[in-house]
């Protein structure tokens, strides 16, 4: 495959030309060359400089021309038009890469918009890759390589290490890795993506997936620019085993954006992409801090398809507040077997053995029991991970070394599992812990938080491909935004259900179709222009008699006009009423990167106020479907709960994929359907679509 | 007032006696001599030990009876049967204050329990207080004095510093201190309570609240023993204006506990914990870090009554990932005004200068600038709180003296304000940021939560006195658990409304009751020995007409000699039925260490499966009842969302209010109350009870 080595020039070169070189090493065209210089870049360095004979020392070269040789890349650090014409340059003369710092580009307008489409454009005429304009750039300590001015590199360098820093953001990206180099974790390559003229984070995401030397990717996002790069780059990820920790921004702006339908005003593109992370086992992190501790863990290798977690502790306190955390991570802690339990009490009587196990300080006057109380958990228990909480002891003199022999001892028996201990030690005991196989945090939450994620990973790298989505045959979308009896025969041709009913242009037909599906029976305005009926009055229920019937058609008659006098009335719609089900909201809307987007949540209440929805990329099969419907919180309702009888979640699902599939085959002028509400029946009586509105974007 | 300052013999003592002295510094009788002799303790150190003549050097005594002065503490540190001894002979000779360190108590069964009731007693007829027993103990380092024997000292003693930990757990209080101290944050006194014979959490936290030394507590609570101190100690430290931190364990518990009644089930004793800690603005904390992060910022004793928050960053994303912090935490950060806006943007073209305020990296070059932007915000965007994001620029050389040079001179304009950088930088860099006034966090998010915090305080020490609970006039419980009828009687005498409605015995009388409301009705078994009725079919809605009304009352009696032979039938109760408002629950139920605790929710489904309710404390005026009512996330329900007519909250506050007076002044007979559902009417109309159950415990 290695669908992403285009960008191994820019990122992993083996010759390097600075245009704009400086002899400051605090300048932006001075730094990449004096960090080079000090982490002993392997390859030929050419500083470009049209004044200078040397620059820090190395031979200068007055212009692009003058280069000796094609370099793999390129570091731009010269005002926007004269970068322009370097790219120019460097990509006529065949160079694999550049990276551009220069700024005054897309991000101030539409000046600059055009100047980066023009450089742009010579970039991908010539075959070069683009990190830029506007980036801060990128380091490969590994070789030795900075295409990057920060000044984070004034306080140090990256230790060793395998984790890989892929970021919209420069300022932030560089934030993470100091912070890392402060935890004495090593990212050892560091990508950030500026204004993505070319290079997206997806491409970086992916070219860290296929880097042998990078396990764990962590990636900072503002917003996706590229799906297809990004799609591509998560399934890469995910099947090599590499756990991708995102750190996505932008949360609060969630609705903010202005969208047409009522699905897209919900969805907000916060969602799509949480949706799009969680279909791939990314797991998005809520702290920078959280970020890197998921990271740090990850580093191990370890990634439990089904996680356990087994909790020894010191406290009982500490313990409670793990298990706290544990569930609301959704972390299994099952207890230990009954006979072990007996076991450990024998051997500590006021122990408490179940899960957490509390070895009380008792365990601390003879250290191998903390041994033996471990060995239990892995042996007995089977966790797959291990929380070990021994606070400020794990520091004490008389105590450390023992910890580490007994917890050491179990660890080399049982390789396989997760080993993270809670403990207050100095840096130098905690790295003599992280040396012998121990992943240490002071916080036993934090530690908790990481070691749940780790299972999310698992349980994604273990996961079978599922349903293929169902065969729907392909539908032919009318000219115009059809009508409420138009959309309905487009769903049914998909093989989407509706309740009984038929369009009716007189009272006497309205009558009729009363009767023969029996009453009561719902009336409804029909009429392509008036999308939101109930608004105006436009829906009736319970019509319970022909008389009735007669007096709501004139009615409804009445109220469009009234309401919306240039409406286009195409009568009345008479529909079986469905009573007894629980009522559902299925939509589609399109989002501008990932395509069509299917939501699932219950009455409108649950959609609009409690905001209780369940998101997904089209198109999907049934499982996807079943998932979606059992993620939301109000799930219960629709399996029983309060005496109710269980809704029919197949035939629900059964929609919701063939949904998923009518939205994708439509294309792009499908701009959302909303299928609200859909009554699911109890088990075995189908779900039928009550109103489906399908909007059109121009052709 | 000073009810704690009996824990002052306990806490501050002169001399102190030790039962049980150890010469081994790291035995359980040796560790706090040693830690009083290398702390400098001021007062006399008395060993009781029938053995030696010197304790580490200090002239021990064989007993008690043997000490030549009777001290303000003694320390228990001998097994149990001796500790109940010793502890009933240091009450004879009126000491003040006894730590026991002794286990095997109350934890251990119920023989332990006896013992510790002994001892209990002795202390309480000698007018002593206990700490303890299966205390860790107690440490104030402001006069050395040392009742602990937590290895934590192993690796050191606080430093300076003005925050108090109260803790119910020893090793989770020691562990909270040994975080503190490698943050270098002063936990002068550390009390941990043990099994709670005598001084309670609550206790502590009060002596802290009167202790002029301590600014900030620190609370670990499992569970509350004794309402009363924990209550007038939160009491205290708010008048006080002191900030209680509080981390309680046991989240996850919640419903677990067994509970008669259907409110107690949903309520669990968590949720209740939480609404006391709301009712007196102490902040729960997630994690330690999170508690010790709120402390940390909580000793500049700056509490924003109305909490705003300005950011200014070096990086967009991190203002963007501050803003969504901001808003989940409901933080507010309002814009800067548009002319200072505009000033900003004329001094750095490419700034952001809303909120976040982004002076890009390009403000480094010329540091003042960010001097002029901070001063903007704090003059004319007012802000109270300025969290300041730096990242590993706090740390360059070339920037961090510019850096605190121009932050500080803001500072000293205004000093009224909360200062919080976020930046990497050395201990020693930031303990000069610290000194200087402010409080430094690498992470930004947790830097935005400790923010919050301030604002929490400061709106409860600014809480005027809300309204006084309603009159209601005092209701005489009946003898036997009352019907639904007798139930609404009394509501009605508190003035809670039930809809209009008719106890009959013969289908006759129903068809009359019918008559007279106006169709259609509610009809209901009627039986004090019947609480659920719906779970038996002994609801019918939407009866219509004089032939339902007979039918219905044949099917209700027949279903109840059906489901319930032994019940006592009384009837069937038909009620108007009201249609077209929001259904809610109303409840109470007896918190065993609260007392009666009111609950306000939607309908059923949300209550039962979404878990949106409010829990409060009883008695509370009105304005409390309306502040419960709104802050559910439904509430947009109530107050007009979807098309709805907005609903008479001040009817449903109003009833709410008047259930918690009958509540409170009922007694502890009352176990609890069930007004489910209540219909709210549109705004004016009312609020109408349509069911109430209320459970009497025994006389």
């Amino acid at each position: 495959m290695e669908r992403f080595s285009s960008l191994t020039g820019l990122l992993a070169p083996r010759s390097v030309a600075i245009i704009g070189a400086s002899s400051d090493p605090t300048r932006i065209g001075g730094r990449p060359i004096a960090a080079m210089l000090r982490r002993g870049f392997q390859g030929r360095i050419m500083p470009v400089n049209p004044n200078r004979a040397t620059v820090q020392d190395l031979p200068a070269f007055a212009s692009i021309a003058d280069l000796p040789e094609v370099p793999d890349v390129a570091i731009v650090a010269v005002p926007a038009e004269a970068a322009v014409a370097a790219v120019e340059e460097l990509a006529g003369r065949g160079v694999k890469g550049a990276i551009v710092f220069s700024a005054a580009f897309a991000e101030v307008g539409a000046e600059g918009a055009a100047l980066q489409a023009r450089m742009a454009a010579a970039a991908r005429v010539g075959g070069m890759r683009l990190l830029g304009p506007n980036a801060l750039g990128a380091f490969n300590d590994r070789i030795g390589f900075y295409g990057i001015f920060s000044a984070s590199l004034e306080t140090g360098y990256p230790p060793p290490g395998r984790i890989g820093i892929a970021s919209q953001s420069g300022a932030y990206g560089t934030h993470v890795f100091a912070v890392a180099r402060e935890r004495r974790l090593g990212t050892p390559v560091c990508v950030t993506t500026g204004n993505e003229a070319d290079v997206t984070v997806g491409d970086v995401i992916g070219w860290m997936a296929e880097d042998p030397d990078i396990d764990v990717i962590t990636a900072y996002l503002e917003g996706i620019r590229d799906a297809e790069s990004f799609l591509a780059a998560l399934e890469a990820a995910r099947a090599a085993k590499k756990p991708v920790v995102v750190m996505k921004v932008g949360r609060s702006r969630l609705g903010q954006a202005a969208a047409r339908s009522h699905t897209a005003s919900i969805a907000g593109d916060d969602a799509v992409t949480d949706a799009v992370l969680a279909e791939y086992g990314a797991v998005r992190a809520r702290t920078t801090e959280e970020l890197l501790d998921i990271a740090q863990l990850a580093t191990r290798r370890i990634y439990p398809a089904r996680n356990t977690l087994g909790v020894i502790t010191v406290s009982g306190g500490a313990g409670v507040l793990v298990s706290d955390a544990a569930e609301e991570l959704g972390l299994a802690m099952p207890p230990m077997p009954v006979a072990a339990q007996e076991r450990l009490t024998r051997l500590l009587p006021y122990a408490a053995p179940a899960n957490p196990v509390d070895c009380t300080a008792q365990a601390l006057n003879d250290i191998s029991l903390v041994g033996q109380f471990t060995e239990a958990m892995v042996a007995d228990g089977d966790y797959s991970s291990v929380l070990a909480f021994f606070t400020h002891t794990g520091w004490a003199a008389s105590i450390a070394s023992g910890l580490r022999r007994e917890l050491g001892g179990v660890r080399t028996r049982h390789p396989d599992r997760l080993y993270v201990l809670s403990v207050l030690a100095s840096p130098e005991l905690v790295a003599g812990y992280e040396a012998e196989g121990f992943s240490v945090y002071g916080d036993p939450t934090r530690a908790t938080v990481a070691i749940a994620a780790m299972g999310k990973f698992g349980a994604a790298f273990a996961h079978e491909p599922g349903l293929p989505p169902p065969d729907v045959p392909p539908i032919t979308l009318p000219a115009e935004t059809p009508n409420e009896a138009e959309a309905k025969r487009l769903l049914a041709e998909a093989g989407i259900a509706a309740a009984p009913e038929r369009a009716c242009t007189t009272a006497e037909a309205a009558v009729e179709a009363a009767s023969a599906f029996g009453f009561p029976v719902v009336m409804k305005i029909l009429s392509p222009d008036i999308l939101h009926k109930s608004e105006i009055g436009g829906v009736l229920l319970d019509v319970a008699t022909a008389d009735d019937v007669r007096a709501g058609f004139a009615l409804l008659i009445e109220r469009a006009r009234h309401h919306a006098p240039d409406a286009r009335l195409e009568g009345v719609l008479v529909a079986k009423q469905l009573n007894g089900g629980v009522e559902c909201i299925l939509g589609i809307h399109r989002d501008p990167v990932f395509g069509p987007i299917a939501m699932f949540g219950l009455g409108g209440i649950f959609v609009e106020v409690m905001r209780d929805v369940a998101f997904r990329r089209c198109p999907f099969g049934e499982d996807v479907a079943d998932e979606m419907i059992r993620s939301i919180k109000a799930a219960p309702l629709l399996l029983g709960a309060r005496g109710r009888p269980p809704a029919d979640i197949p035939a629900l699902a059964r929609m919701l994929a063939r949904l998923s599939v009518l939205a994708y085959q439509a294309g792009p002028r499908l701009t959302s359907i909303d299928l609200n509400p859909v009554v699911a029946l109890p088990a075995g009586e189908g779900a039928y679509a009550l109103d489906a509105v399908i909007e059109l974007g121009a052709h």
